[in-house]
């Protein structure tokens, strides 16, 4: 059943009259668009999709299962009008669901003063459940955003050499995702080397790489078609801490890969990688959660962490990234992407490369 | 006065105890703290910066005017119990506001939920009210990061000419601007060539540019002290419509710009380029508003647009883009920015380059 469909089915079960959707991202996921700002108005199975006048001429090619209407002053005002005209048709209050988890308190305020027979109805991630369970045409983007990303870090490599900045090393690699056609880059590129790689997010300086220092880069591109990959590689001293505390960071995603099937809970999953970087003595230096998914946003559920009891089911797709970070001294963490299948999991990214 | 302490004077001008600061350019303005997310609880006078293991270690190093504390579990988490310690220790309800413009309604409905003694209290903008007025050295960061975006302009089209795609012509601005120095990009650069330059937010393709259309280019970098700059340039075949186009999209940033100074409303700074555009007989064609605001973000208050009666003041850094879009042929939009003086408006941006 195609996505639109579904989320129609949703709203039927939980009577709901209608529906406005504003993240952008479920605004591309249902109805192809691509703005940066848009509200949908599903009402009884139909769907007005208010623009204003920099995406009109875009949403009426590309827009799906939605009619295009350009929003002449502003969403919030046309909106209003299709409400009242839907209440007027009305017999009865509407009850019309909301992105509770998106949209602003001030949002829910101005559409409650507008005084109309609508029941406001708070909606959480319903879109985001649907988008969490990957159908075969999203794993083949998935798996082309990452291998357009993966020839891009290789191509990049062969330029970068001690001496360089985190910030021309982020330029070179940046360039060469967009020579492999990249849409847009998924977030902003991690470069980080020495002692700034134990910092998780660093985002890249002046400051040069240095012979001997490990070098993080986390980096990803987003296709035409919306998907994003990410990915973290770690360029190593040979030997030394650095390369012991790879080789636990390298086991600790061994552990967790074993653990990914359908039926397991997402912190069963963390805590497989999570215990053994403990049991070797590092417990305290991996703060974050295992991973994420990943689709249209980078980053989206669900969520791989410590007391996320989510139940993983076949479809999902989303990073598994262990990472030890020593603070003053260097940080390791290695990331790819998975996507779980029947009997286990399939990697969307090459772990190798 | 510094921007805290004018923060701290509105709230009690208003009669808050406290405040909750989410919002991550609020963060970085008021706190100097530059994570993707974060939570700050100013409580009478005294802020604690939640944040989790990614941000701890910059925090400490570069926070000011607030104690970072880790967030072990969730930020909510500690959020409550800090919250519930200060319920403790005081006689009547407190008053705490927040971001209502930016915080989700479920944020509402979760803190709401902890059924502690505090009046929750919507605040729309305060921090957006600060930074609107730009300091001295905001300005100059400003000003820097447009001197750089240029730089790199120059620089990039060097080796820009007919043939090269959308995607690779966007791709060497960006490196040209990584090789600047660039922190970030501001946003997803925009690159358009011939038909595509009239959708006013069009992603970079594959598509190439050829010989004799318009080439419309909208890009931004971002310093590492937070500072967005925001040009369009336009590349032309000479004479034909599309330089008369462009001869009375200039003519409109003009009178535009003879319109800014301290006290005029910032309706009317769009009106002077809109009737201007409107009167050459292309007034359907300029659909979006003349300007936006930008500083540590790229979009901000204050907004350059038809109903906008906000009155300027000095120190208000904006941007001028008077645009004129025929669907299907071409697209001229000029974009540069200015702060308010006292005596009318500084450029930001070099016009001639």
């Amino acid at each position: 059943m195609m996505r639109y469909q579904r989320f129609l089915s949703r709203l039927e079960e939980e009577e709901l009259d209608g529906f406005v959707v504003t993240r952008p991202a479920n605004l591309e996921y249902l109805f192809h668009f691509r703005g940066s700002v848009g509200a949908a108005l599903v009402l009884k199975g139909e769907t007005a999709l208010l623009v204003d006048s920099r995406y009109i001429t875009e949403a009426c090619s590309t827009a799906r299962h939605c009619r295009p209407c350009l929003a002449p002053k502003s969403l919030d005002q046309s909106l209003q009008q299709k409400l009242k005209k839907a209440c007027r048709k009305s017999a009865s209050a509407l009850r019309i669901g909301f992105e509770s988890d998106f949209v602003s308190h001030d949002f829910v305020r101005r559409v409650e003063s507008w005084d109309l027979p609508i029941r406001w109805t708070p909606a959480s991630g319903w879109v985001a459940e649907l988008r969490m369970i990957k159908q075969p045409e999203e794993i083949r983007s998935l798996k082309k955003a990452f291998r357009q990303a993966q020839a891009a870090f290789s191509q990049a490599m062969q330029e970068v050499e001690p001496g360089l900045s985190e910030v021309e090393i982020a330029g070179r690699l940046e360039w060469a995702m967009r020579r492999q056609g990249a849409d847009a880059f998924a977030f902003e590129t991690i470069v980080a080397a020495g002692p700034r790689s134990a910092l998780p997010h660093a985002r890249p300086e002046l400051h040069k790489w240095k012979a001997g220092q490990v070098l993080l880069i986390d980096f990803g591109l987003r296709l035409k078609e919306g998907y994003c990959s990410d990915l973290t590689r770690v360029l190593l001293p040979s030997g030394g801490l650095p390369g012991k505390v790879s080789q636990i960071v390298r086991e600790a995603r061994q552990k967790a890969l074993q653990a990914i099937r359908p039926g397991v809970q997402a912190l069963q999953v963390d805590a497989a990688a999570r215990d053994w970087i403990d049991k070797q003595g590092y417990g305290e230096y991996f703060g974050h959660g295992l991973g994420h998914g990943l689709g249209l946003e980078v980053h989206e559920p669900p969520s791989i962490r410590p007391r996320s009891e989510l139940v993983l089911q076949e479809g999902m797709a989303f990073t598994v990234e262990p990472g030890i970070y020593l603070p003053d001294r260097f940080g390791i963490r290695i990331e790819d992407a998975v996507v779980v299948c029947k009997d286990g999991f399939e990697f969307l990214s090459d772990p190798e490369a």
